[in-house]
């Protein structure tokens, strides 16, 4: 059976963020982000790809076109296809997400 | 900003599993599982439909295709496309799981 643990992944850089890809196919990809404090995912849009955003621990700050709101564990955020989105850790903790892309890109 | 508060939702019934719909595209839908001790989703298969589920609390029994494993919180279980796949909650507390599954087959 594939499944992966996802509290035993801690992949933390003091570079940037880092992305632990979890599965993929060409339905979706399935990604943990570690984000340390003051670390983001710049604002961008997918034309015809929608993303989930789970935080799994910590809080960050989430853009979603002309919103922004800090949210934190148990949370999940919707960023549709064509939307400007992305993720600030404005916290002073790490910031853990599990984050959900479909369709995915990389099979077009 | 559309978001949801995955912990606040607690929608158990003596029934039968609870489906409660987060988010909904034509790429995908995203729900919360909530299973009482014994309640199951019944082993079955989509053939084009890729599904995740992720353990939020509790424990359940997983099967895909031919392999069956107790897994619990923070574990996330890929059921790819074809494959025949269930849960059961095979433990004596309540089993809730966020579930994603691609493309969405309401919008064929």
């Amino acid at each position: 059976m594939d499944f992966k643990d996802v509290p035993a992944i801690n992949q933390f850089s003091p570079d940037k963020m880092q992305k632990i890809n979890l599965f993929e196919t060409q339905n979706f990809f399935c990604d943990v982000y570690c984000l340390e404090p003051g670390q983001e995912q710049k604002i961008h849009a997918h034309k015809d790809e929608d993303k989930l955003y789970f935080v799994l621990d910590g809080r960050g700050t989430f853009f979603v076109d002309d919103e922004q709101q800090e949210l934190g564990e148990g949370k999940i955020i919707f960023a549709p296809a064509g939307s400007n989105h992305g993720v600030k850790n404005t916290s002073q903790a790490r910031l853990k997400l599990l984050v959900f892309m479909t369709p995915n890109p990389n099979f077009k």
